[in-house]
């Protein structure tokens, strides 16, 4: 989506986020939820997670009565969070109203912030894209200025969505490092300088004192956006595996990410592969990242290709000024080179064998690769198949799926918004319903 | 607790279970379970997990209003599920009453089958004890025989308590097998034979109509008694681990067992520590359990000592009649002998390297180790701890606890008593509350 020339010339404004009037913005004050009753907040879910609804479906679904679906429908009918579709088919017997959630009711954005990109999303209430863009940008540059940067663009975007400000409900940021998602901070992220504990949730609440902030780490909300929206729909227990610059999971447990006790689940790029194995930036030897990741695949293709040992490798390597990546021998394995097949394969056993003790451990219904290396493709996928088969017991591979993400590169964006949208509709005490039950 | 003489000396009645009438039970019964509002579920759990509750805590704990928590508690009363306790004392500011759950509301009984022993307890609803009762016992007499047993002890354990048969309400059932816990069958259980998918429930049920009847495997029972009554007491995420004559775990994730996408999570016995390694019964190579469970430690111990490498292990192999176990290796370790201290570091190292990974990918709050092995006692611990603490990440190991069961002998049936508990409060389907809403 194309954005106007002159904003695509600004440059960052650093100044931009200290001029900006705090609105209603003061330390302390909640983020903006909306508090729903336990069967309607069901219900919401639901209609999210399925996109339209009959009273019939929901009564089926859900075991309460329909009466009670009436009540609640009627309740957020009048809250405006859902609306009735325009039935324009007759399909014999009754005909019954589909409901699902409106998309006038607001916006949500997700922003996903790599080491090298900053990647925006904004979405309507039903799940519906309105806006995307992208454009390159440091972390390293530190969070004043690429959050200045976010929010800029954020609001330009809503703008030319011909939408005010406050119409952003929520925000959904996924960051390259690991988070207290508790209070939304970064905590000593390697390769983020100056992010560590930076408050990033007030900072952006400063230009956006309507909209509900969450921050998490970019696994997780990738993790959620293949549960949302791509190859785990449905899927109740899956392991989601991100190969680039380094490896991280994000864990769905029973329909819900897991953030473990210290919200540093699903680090596996540091479990032990070979104690004998080349030094890892953690400081321990043989981590699964140091090994298989991108830097690995090229470092060690770059030895064999120098050493005479693949004429492809080379040649890619003196084509890209001197540079050879792991997406070069990915396409040099496409293309037969032997060398780049066994680099890619030993990579992919490595992987699956870390893989197959999370398997016995875990025993999850699918587990999804996704990535920058995963365009590797189909070899890498079959050597992680194999090495998982090869290892984990049958009962726990007897239905186990090992797919690519389906999500791609909007797999940050598309998880984001779901992880906004997650954290927008909240379960009200139940003192609404106190004096009813 | 002593059983009357006659009792120890009846023979297994492998016709019993034949002649017994079938009472209320027919294919498809639902299970005694009890049904409960939302509310009064999160209250009985509240009550069941703290023993005792004044209002002003539960309204402090819940967030419901002091109107709804009075509303339920009267219900809770009247159910006759929950009593007042005698007030003794004053201390101070507004007298409050306190609530507990009703002893006399009846028994429910726990069940750990081992591979050679039965052990089981019976407690009354507030959780007391009140018959403990253990037996050897072939698993591989099959289930006829041993079930058979089972329901003859529950009956006799019940009456010497006083008590008729249709006072017990629920049991747990622990066994040392692979289980689809919806359907309470055991699924290709390798050291059960005649077990493979019998209907143990149904078998049960027809000698106590009136209960509710749960089967799961011995590792999640254990790790479930140890979360109600052992160390994990208050721990979200938690792994216990067993380390007998084989390996696994049992996986509580935030505050529930978790079993898998088909039932088989935990299996950590089966995880690769060394290609190379020796065979396992599993048809691989250096699984964990073909290197650090209790016959590994023994046949590395056996054969050192056979080698004339260490006397204090042949001196424990020929006292013993030519064999030697891994508690005896566990001895030798704490008089002191060198061979004895290294092999169970050894078996501790590869324990912890195991856990390391599953730490950095589960980040858990805390480790338990039970099972026969742990009785070696620190040595292996520390060993365990040191592993952990080199291969994890920081942040994951900052506040883990890595400790042994408190449970000891009982876990298994404490956690089976639990598990009965656990399954016998279901929250009702939300009709009950439809009118109210």
């Amino acid at each position: 989506m194309a954005l106007a020339r002159d904003v695509l010339q600004k440059k960052y404004r650093t100044t931009t986020l200290l001029e900006k009037p705090v609105r209603q913005y003061q330390e302390g004050t909640l983020p903006n939820q909306y508090s729903l009753s336990p069967t309607e907040k069901i219900l919401v879910d639901l209609i999210r997670k399925y996109g339209e609804f009959s009273k019939s479906d929901l009564v089926s679904f859900t075991d309460f009565s329909r009466t009670k679906i009436s009540t609640c429908i009627e309740t957020l009918l009048d809250k405006h969070i859902i609306v009735v579709n325009d039935v324009t088919e007759y399909t014999g017997g009754r005909r019954s109203k589909k409901y699902s959630l409106n998309g006038d009711f607001g916006l949500v954005a997700g922003v996903d912030i790599g080491a090298t990109s900053i990647d925006i999303g904004i979405a309507d209430f039903s799940g519906k894209l309105v806006a995307r863009y992208t454009e390159p940008a440091s972390v390293k540059d530190g969070p004043i200025r690429i959050l200045g940067r976010i929010c800029t663009l954020l609001e330009i975007l809503i703008k030319e969505n011909g939408s005010e400000l406050h119409h952003l409900h929520g925000i959904g940021l996924g960051v390259p490092g690991p988070v207290d998602f508790s209070v939304g901070l970064l905590m000593t992220p390697p390769i983020m300088p100056g992010w560590d504990h930076y408050p990033i949730i007030p900072t952006i609440q400063q230009w956006f004192p309507s909209a509900n902030i969450v921050v998490d780490n970019d696994v997780n909300v990738m993790a959620i956006g293949e549960m949302h929206q791509g190859a785990g729909k449905g899927v109740d227990n899956l392991i989601f595996i991100k190969i680039g610059t380094g490896i991280g999971a994000g864990i769905i447990c029973e329909g819900k990410i897991y953030r473990g006790s210290n919200g540093c689940a699903g680090d596996v790029g540091h479990i032990s592969v070979d104690h004998n194995g080349p030094l890892c930036h953690c400081g321990n030897r043989g981590c699964l990242e140091a090994i298989a990741a991108g830097p690995a695949i090229a470092s060690r293709s770059l030895e064999a290709a120098l050493a005479g040992k693949s004429p492809a490798l080379l040649q890619y390597y003196e084509s890209n000024g001197h540079i050879l990546r792991a997406e070069d021998v990915g396409k040099a394995s496409k293309e037969g080179d032997v060398l780049a097949i066994e680099i890619v394969r030993e990579s992919g056993k490595h992987i699956g064998s870390v893989l197959a003790s999370l398997v016995n451990f875990f025993n999850p219904g699918m587990i999804v690769i996704g990535g920058g290396v995963s365009n590797i493709g189909d070899l890498l996928l079959s050597s992680i198949r194999q090495a998982v088969l090869r290892r984990s017991l049958p009962l726990a591979t007897r239905d186990l799926q090992i797919v690519f993400s389906e999500t791609g590169p909007d797999a940050g964006v598309i998880g984001a918004i779901n992880l906004a949208m997650d954290n927008i509709f909240v379960i009200s005490s139940s003192r609404s319903e106190q004096a009813t039950e």
